[in-house]
């Protein structure tokens, strides 16, 4: 989808700006490997405590070019995706993870570039009992993640947007950049930024 | 010894599920430089808070091929190890270090490949008292550290495989080896796991 | 300075003990990519929980060479620092930032060889309230920091020098490392530490 | 309002149970002082770190009978709330707060005999910048809590129970209780729950 | 058992220090209510995250005298422990529970008496998947908790003694009981500790 | 003295107040119960992780009225003081003991109403080794404690006054709690705050 192309043309910071400060995710949650990126739309799941059957089904449902966002019911310590489940995900067409929680076999999953951004790594397996729920909408830290709101996510971290926002969101995104390219022209000039914003009158220079 | 040959050639992930999913290190250890590996026998030592004089003659007791695993007493905050320690581990023979507390010198240890799996880097020095334990069963977050068993750390994370489970936790890894790879085979025909493992129709697909 | 210069050549681990085990930062404060390493006077800044304008005031004041040092009330959650602050710092001859707390844009920076020390990378904007205090003695850690203090930073932490003990800081640091180099020497002999410092009687061998 | 009262008379952890165990706020958040209660609609807050304005808007906005609900932004390192306030919100007939931060002048809330549950009791003061929400959507751990749904809480902790789901929730709680009584007479005959439950077989007795 | 009621009428502080300071589980375990005292051999139950099947059958298979002492694998935001659970124990004799967790209706349970060491209240509910183990070693904190070592529980902390160590551990209990009154003779009369001990000299007067 | 007993009259929130609010100590550290209360001059304390030497000194070379305030370098699991600690400070007439770590032998202490502030209780034991700094400044938290500075502490936290600032701070406390007795009354009109405050306008009513 083009919007989609669009918004991941930006930082992860830069549309946490054009939201309005917010839709971040907690700073905890990162790529497995620096450069990896990832956006599309998000493919909801709701798992308990160190159980990973939900995942396994919510790549198969999910659409390509979807993103799979987890939480995990708060306890981390477990590795809930390892590189088969980046095997078949990736051969299904989905973009990547998001997890509020660890994932194992990261050397395999970074050998595929397969997009994992997650608390950390552990080699803990899990459980397969199967509560929880799928497409959904779910909170991770501070964010209501709706299915269908776009994820976006980079080195810096990841940022939610609301499906209904995105126009919104790029337009302001790229005036944004616009905005910061004129300062930071200026800034290589020599002028700091409290000069630029005009804030030296008002915060004493 | 042969059978930890054969036991490093798994994952750290591979065995702790070849363990019945047990035997795993707390996550936020990790090596410190993220290709380094270790495998061997654990010389266990449990040192009081910030004190490292048992790691002194931990390495110097330790035989050619063991791992020092150590307990700090749940206090990170301090460089337990550094270049001088590693040097001196690595002329003795000694195959690695697995510490449950942080350490110093990253580049310099880095430098001569020395493997350490630690919390993390901190400067803070440490005190010469003394007291602790050397070679006596130890405990690392939820697992009983015996000395020989045999410590396999990766960039997973860190498993404990107890003496006596060594050939059936080898067995165990090869099986679950060989099952992964006709599982990945299907996989990448399009078969997502819930169907290769036969889940469709437990948990509804 | 020269003896800024002097005290750039040797680990922030090695000043550490050159000050008795003192001066340490925390050691979640770390740069933002490995090989960054930083060394100047201390400008200090205490800012409020999310804000930042006092970063913007502090850089267009600090003279260049200065190492902004930050304290940002206890709250870590946000991206204090991007990239258009680093070229504006940089462009005025900042020699680095070290802050407790959390940036953002670190592509940018790292591509710009600005070398920053956080807590790590967050998204999250910042408010422009202003309020807070610049270059006043501040606290980070166990820490405190006057303006003047030297700061040196690099993969393995931050240590503090204050500014009256820089060339006693010196002398011991090169007396520490002529000591290190002789006990490498021992070291790659085969003699462990316990017998290099004469511990094997006082602690048993 | 009579649905109110009725859910009243159930504790929190009763009510989270009839709700399908949901509608839990994280357990840190607890009565000042162990006989409190509260229960009533939610007049919900989001403030910014360490700036309380909002709380004082809020208690003068809110409706006699209401529950503030304060979202903290994460920093709960402040004295959000004290005796003034209190005064202020118990003259207004405010219930009680819930607020996802520290509070302080615990002995004269206490005395005056306003709920308050928080994170626990600081001193440090607060800031009057203003910035946030009023009665919109706030997030608290794992739960949305929309304006108007029904707050409840006691020792045990707080539950949120969804506007259109209170008539649903006194039911289902009125239920559970009756099959608890029933419960609790064959357990003081001495039939542990395993065999009351019919888990005897299941899980082997 | 003589000797159980022997060492209930030793604090758990002092039954540490008899230990050769072991034993000793993480502070953070507490009674509900401060006055709560507990003593007897361990029943012992690791469960899984959020699952407390296991600790229905603990109570209905362990004798009248013991205590449940119990491993939640690291999670411990829900009440695995309730006011029901409580009346089947107490009605069974048990003498107590012990907890690496959260529980609920502190308000019932502290009215029965019925001793409960936790992390705390927490009203989120549990699941009934039945994994995990019975009356098979533990791991709580530093401590390896086989079955049938005397736990000892009170306002300070919990302790555990080893079977084979009971006897031991009452004579040097003793032992230091003894010690102290006479140091406390010593310290009524304005002697401070470090006269008394003859550490003046040692550490400077 | 009577200036410390002037500000013994002021709650810790009003001081903190009083001085542009600083001076607050981690509100972790509170009462072992309730209603102690402590204030007076510091007498500091920096102990080694799991040590307590110093604290038997100090309070030996501490002068009758003064408060032992305590740093235990961050290592807060052990019981670093005890009833016999208390009796012998309580015999010299020492006024407290406020620590950042834990304490053991809660009953006892309360008994004899000897004012103790701390993180918790925990019963793991000290060792004798004797290092860290006698009555030189500590740093806990965000404050540079002196020698001499004054320790007020109550149900909410704990403060400190720097010594040269307690005339000026008596003035301020007094000043604010004459204000806040007339908005008290205004309050009681049912007027809100905001509206006592003049904030309506700024803020919107």
């Amino acid at each position: 989808m083009d919007l989609i192309k669009k918004l991941s043309q930006f930082s992860a910071a830069t549309i946490c700006e054009a939201l309005g400060n917010t839709g971040y995710l907690p700073s905890e949650i990162k790529p497995i490997t620096q450069a990896m990126k990832v956006c599309g739309p998000a493919y909801t799941v709701k798992t308990m405590p160190r159980d990973n059957v939900l995942l396994h089904r919510a790549y198969a449902y999910a659409k390509p070019g979807d993103v799979l966002v987890v939480n995990c019911s708060g306890f981390y310590e477990a590795g809930y995706w390892g590189d088969l489940m980046s095997i078949g995900a990736k051969t299904k067409g989905i973009n990547g993870l998001v997890i509020d929680g660890c994932v194992r076999d990261a050397d395999d999953i970074e050998a595929m570039n397969f997009p994992v951004f997650s608390r950390g790594l552990c080699i803990r397996g899990t459980s397969n009992h199967g509560d929880g729920t799928l497409n959904e909408p779910v909170i991770i830290g501070d964010v209501l993640i709706n299915p269908g709101d776009i994820i976006v996510g980079d080195r810096d971290g990841v940022v939610v947007v609301p499906f209904y926002r995105i126009e919104e969101t790029i337009e302001k995104a790229i005036a944004r950049e616009e905005k910061e390219e004129r300062t930071r022209a200026e800034l290589r000039k020599g002028r700091p930024s409290i000069e630029v914003y005009g804030w030296d009158e008002k915060f004493g220079y």
